[in-house]
């Protein structure tokens, strides 16, 4: 069996991208549309995973996000072992909206949901409704923002009948505006990892493909010294960062960059546009759900961190002087931390390293932003 | 052959708000946590067309809506004349959104796009992928709102493969408060009808249900005194009614309420809470569309009004002293627009009428809100 990659489980990054470019130059083109409203565009925030707009006393952020195709795992498991993840699903919606949104710095204010359906008859499963509701109402617990409306067509047609589009967005807020998240990195700043709860919203398409391949399907034991099985290993919900930022905004503690690792894996770590080197030193072992993954593939490794999270949800980079009080921030607010490694200066080269496995990223891997 | 509804397009409204209505009781407990943000949730502001958050001095305001079905029309007109409608498919996305958002008074500061597509090859048309971002930035322009980002993402076996989702969210701002559109309605109060383009973004499921039928489809002559096709009709550019409500501030104009008339046509005159009724006395002939619609269902004409805008995209009740001047500030920013009628008090009934067909829709044929 040949290896798998990303690109195999059917996704063309090329044409989305031609379309992401053209989108960003047209709506470069809409900036000064701000200043009637007192507003103006803040340098350098087209491209990052929230856009800004910035008042004389703080920012207001703008983030619009797509669960992608996890549900269809939810279906599936749904389907199969009558398992209702719906609710984790809806954590999993919010969790990728908001975890954006805080990437600058922005607590997130409002979130709204987009639920668009092929048949109306989705929602007479009571059940499975309740439960994506009350885990929209948690996701928006964990992330401190209020549950601000949305959308739920029936676009039949144009969403599968079985199937539902699950997206939304978020206003957030930057006060002061000293707490804005820059991109203020130098070389010797510590790399803090905060645990990620599994694949969390990304990289699915092939868990699926894998799915399809085995005789159990979502239902095969994951093993590696986990219980359960791999879908119930695939459904757990993502975790939610915002209270790590506005805990270490609570102690003032400045957060260099953060990144919020999804699609493109440990390639997200090197999103800043000027270059540097971040070199990963302390490895965890990779969660048993990557460990199935690449066995069943199988994936090669460099593939592996090229595409997942590997069991790293959000990184931070901070001043080498504020690392253990991070560290220290992130486990008081709940979650499982460590400092990973170093940011690194060698001249023009931007990549990411991995000495211990022997891997490294250039530059040229990572083409979207 | 019988006589066509809304529901016999397939839409079942029932199943829908059992959803909506669990959502809005799961949102309403969020609320609480808009304080730490130094925000509180203005009374009234859930089942509005816009979820607004109190500060001190301002309102925020967040929408999040979709186009609906209606990109079905442009495909099948690009497919079966080669026609190319989807720079006026992506300004009614923006329409959409943002006339939903100016009915609490506030202007959109931001618009987000989210454009899900079953396969990425969606993007491989230039011709169509440029239209589209052309429009969507072009209805940002309309809209006085900055073009901030969005989501653009391939959801392969839930979005069917040719075709694309549309939606988006917007951001926007009151300032001061006072400018806020609370429903301040009276007896003797002006009804103010702004025209719309056609049949903007509602009712699409049964447009394509009549052109199913058509021997010609979309390529049939409108007729009706009017020049072009259905579908050319059917793919207008919705009206983007935010200047008409800035101009209004402006001007010191109150506007009492508003209504973006969309899904349940006239019957959407009705959402305030306070019962009134809206005695329509002014009728024009309703545009050639809605005429070979009526025609062509055939749709009873009360099917008809309960159902589509007939020619009226936004409504505004203003104290019968400001009539005059508010029409002066709708037809000097650019709006079709006329005194349509008077808000009348009777009891506790709660009633769109228009005597001068003999129609009345009472409180009861508007569950939603």
């Amino acid at each position: 069996m040949t290896s798998l990659s990303y690109e195999s489980s059917g996704v063309d990054y090329d044409q989305l991208d031609a379309f992401k470019r053209a989108c960003q130059r047209a709506a470069r083109t809409t900036a000064p549309l701000l200043a009637a409203h007192g507003y103006a565009e803040p340098a350098a925030t087209r491209g990052e995973s929230c856009y800004l707009i910035e008042a004389a006393d703080h920012y207001l952020a703008h983030v619009e996000e797509g669960l992608g195709t996890k549900n269809l795992v939810a279906d599936a498991v749904y389907a199969q072992q009558g398992l209702n993840f719906y609710r984790e699903i809806a954590i999993d919606t919010v969790a990728t909206i908001v975890n954006d949104l805080v990437t600058c710095g922005a607590l997130p204010v409002s979130v709204a949901m987009h639920a668009a359906v092929g048949d109306s008859q989705w929602f007479a499963d009571a059940a499975r409704m309740q439960a994506l509701v009350e885990g929209w109402a948690e996701g928006c617990r964990q992330a401190g923002a209020v549950w601000g409306g949305g959308e739920t067509p029936t676009l039949k047609g144009i969403v599968a009948p079985e199937a539902i589009v699950l997206a939304g967005s978020a206003i957030g807020r930057i006060a002061p505006k000293s707490l804005r998240i820059t991109g203020d990195v130098r070389e010797g700043d510590a790399i803090l990892f905060l645990a990620s709860s599994g694949v969390q919203t990304n990289g699915l398409s092939l868990c699926r493909l894998i799915a399809e391949r085995l005789p159990q399907g979502y239902a095969t034991p994951l093993g590696h010294g986990a219980a359960g099985t791999y879908g119930e290993a695939l459904l757990a919900p993502s975790v939610i960062y915002v209270n790590f930022v506005a805990e270490c905004q609570r102690r003032g503690l400045k957060l260099g960059y953060v990144s919020h690792v999804t699609g493109h894996g440990w390639r997200k770590l090197m999103r800043l546009e000027e270059p540097f080197v971040y070199e990963i030193t302390e490895l965890r072992t990779s969660p048993p759900v990557f460990r199935f993954l690449q066995e069943m593939g199988p994936i090669s490794q460099r593939e592996m961190y090229a595409t997942y999270n590997m069991g790293v949800g959000f990184a931070a980079y901070v001043a080498p002087e504020l690392a253990e009080a991070t560290l220290a921030a992130a486990r008081d607010s709940g979650y499982d931390a460590w400092l990973a490694g170093t940011v690194k200066k060698e001249g023009s080269r931007k990549a990411v390293t991995v000495p211990p496995l022997n891997l490294s990223f250039e530059a040229d891997t990572l083409q979207v932003r």
